[in-house]
């Protein structure tokens, strides 16, 4: 599949990776002393396969969807409208990502999936919207493999036009009542495990909503056969949202562009780019673990440790933008810090 | 002691609490879903004794002394000649704490607490040289006890400095080969833990020198008589810079600015500044867990939360300077994010 739908992922090389951990060594700081920073800055080495790496032109794209499920009320506290009330603020500036982007000088770019409202045009939103949100998947798949398939190509798309403007280094986010019970369906599928540990309370259920919760979603995994094939599994249960940010990631990889992993929903997107093309995750760096249940299992099961522990469940992007300076930290120690000998400090006698 | 030496502290206000967490919780987001900025918001708003809270002029001053122990050579694999070479780094621009406040913007300000070498004068250097380096406190006190009020005074007129030119939020770094080791000693002093649970590699000792390490400490420790005065105990087992911080912290918390609490160095001066002024504590906010290993039951014992923790043990302020994106965001979302009645969006339903 991945030869014909999303440009190929190579796995990383790591032929520099003794050259760059020597120049990292040689910065004047006892070897190792700046810890997941130094990590980061032989990522970014090996992805851009150069010893002097550089950030250009970060960037963020929120996805926004709508679901299903959600249009019945069952699994959310606040009503599907939210999400076009939301696609709003983020186009009027005031949503916590626009905040920690202007803050942080990021680019943002919002890109309506599907949400169940047509919107004008304006200058932040790019319209590649599939439907007007996917259908119930207590009922029937999400979306068609067609409608997936066009979704992933979306993502990769809007990769492409910020790549194009000179890019590299990009987070995703996502907004869409409803996408915390689509990404727990996605990781007790993917991962195989119980549905109690992938689900979490979303935006804010109490005790009496989040049983509520699980029983529809145990529903949702009985009216649907087990599957193998992660495009199927993807539309059966994903967003659109969801499905365009797995092709982004995708694209990205395959631009070789750094790539930001925000929250659990965004994880699972990842999740499933990475059983279409496991050489994805070499790309990534997972900016933080979210407060919602299911992230931190999911992170352990993908064997990847998060930057950031800040107990943030908001989505939108906000913990990848939360991650970007750590980043821009971590490559900008890389060019710019002295070395032992630029600097003439001795270095270490033992 | 504290009503001569250091301005007073006030514990802080919880008056305007009710009031900040209604504002927050009015952000168009899931109540309590931007975790720890959300604290860091209210903390803002309490020190700053306002609803909008803001950031100004923030900054970073790196203290930089030499340590008796060190000269003998005892406790660090790298010569007390380095804590000199690092300063011309930092004044050259080539250290980690360069490179990091250029890229965030923060101001940098570099003093001369006590370095074992003349310094000619330099546009980022403060001279605040106490003396040629402490005594090695195996033999007596490292300083004495005019020596670290004169300290204490020094630090704290460096902060007043940079609060007359606007700074409401401030760092504090430390540099100077052997202070880890004072820095132990004051954390056993003070907590009343053993040795063992406060010492730590440093930067970067072995097996065969922890174990060194360990006992030249123990001997200190056996050598000075059990104390309560906390600047006894600052003034036998300090260094320069670690008084200075000591100092500063206690002037920018009497100030009512927002102090960002750096690695294990910087915490045991708070911990002494503590021990003076249990108040200060309200005005910080803790940048990191290090990975030297008596950070973290440091932070236990003050029952404190870190915000990050990217296994760094650098000093210099660069924890300090990792967090400081993280507070301006938090800040920065009290000030422009909109409310669920600005931008009409709809509350929880339930």
């Amino acid at each position: 599949m991945n030869t014909t739908l999303m440009p190929p992922v190579a796995p990383l090389s790591r032929k520099l990776a003794g050259a760059l951990q020597e120049k990292i060594d040689q910065k004047t700081k006892p070897p190792g002393s700046l810890g997941r920073l130094e990590q980061i800055a032989l990522q970014a080495g090996l992805i851009q396969q150069t010893l002097q790496p550089e950030v250009r032109h970060p960037a963020i794209i929120v996805f926004a969807g709508d679901h299903g499920i959600a249009a019945e009320g069952l699994v959310n506290p606040y009503p599907q409208a939210v999400t076009a009330q939301m696609v709003y603020n983020f186009l009027n500036g005031g949503a916590a990502i626009n905040v920690f982007c202007k803050q942080q000088q990021l680019a943002l770019k919002i890109v309506d999936a599907g949400v169940n409202h047509i919107f004008g045009p304006h200058p932040l939103l790019t319209d590649h919207k599939i439907a007007m949100g996917t259908h119930n998947y207590l009922h029937g798949p999400a979306m068609s493999l067609d409608q997936c398939k066009l979704a992933m190509k979306a993502g990769a798309t809007a990769v492409l036009a910020l790549h194009q403007e000179g890019c590299n280094l990009i987070g995703f986010g996502e907004m869409g009542i409803g996408n915390t019970s689509s990404a727990t369906l996605l990781m007790s599928c993917f991962t195989g495990r119980p549905l109690e540990d992938c689900i979490g309370s979303g935006t804010g259920c109490n005790t009496q909503q989040l049983i509520q919760k699980t029983g529809i979603l145990q529903q949702a995994l009985a009216h649907h056969p087990p599957m193998q094939d992660p495009l199927q599994i993807l539309a059966t249960y994903g967003g659109f949202e969801i499905a365009m940010i797995c092709g982004a990631i995708q694209q990205a990889a395959a631009l070789r562009m750094l790539v930001v992993i925000d929250g659990f929903i965004v994880t699972t997107a990842l999740l499933a780019a990475a059983h279409m093309q496991p050489a994805v995750t070499d790309y990534c760096v997972f900016a933080h673990c979210s407060s919602e249940k299911g992230h931190q299992a999911l992170l352990q099961h993908m064997e990847v440790q998060p930057l950031l522990m800040l107990d943030m469940r908001l989505g939108e992007g906000t913990g990848a933008a939360m991650a970007m300076p750590v980043i821009q930290n971590a490559i900008a120690f890389m060019q710019h810090m002295a070395s032992f000998s630029s600097a003439h400090i001795s270095n270490r006698q033992h």
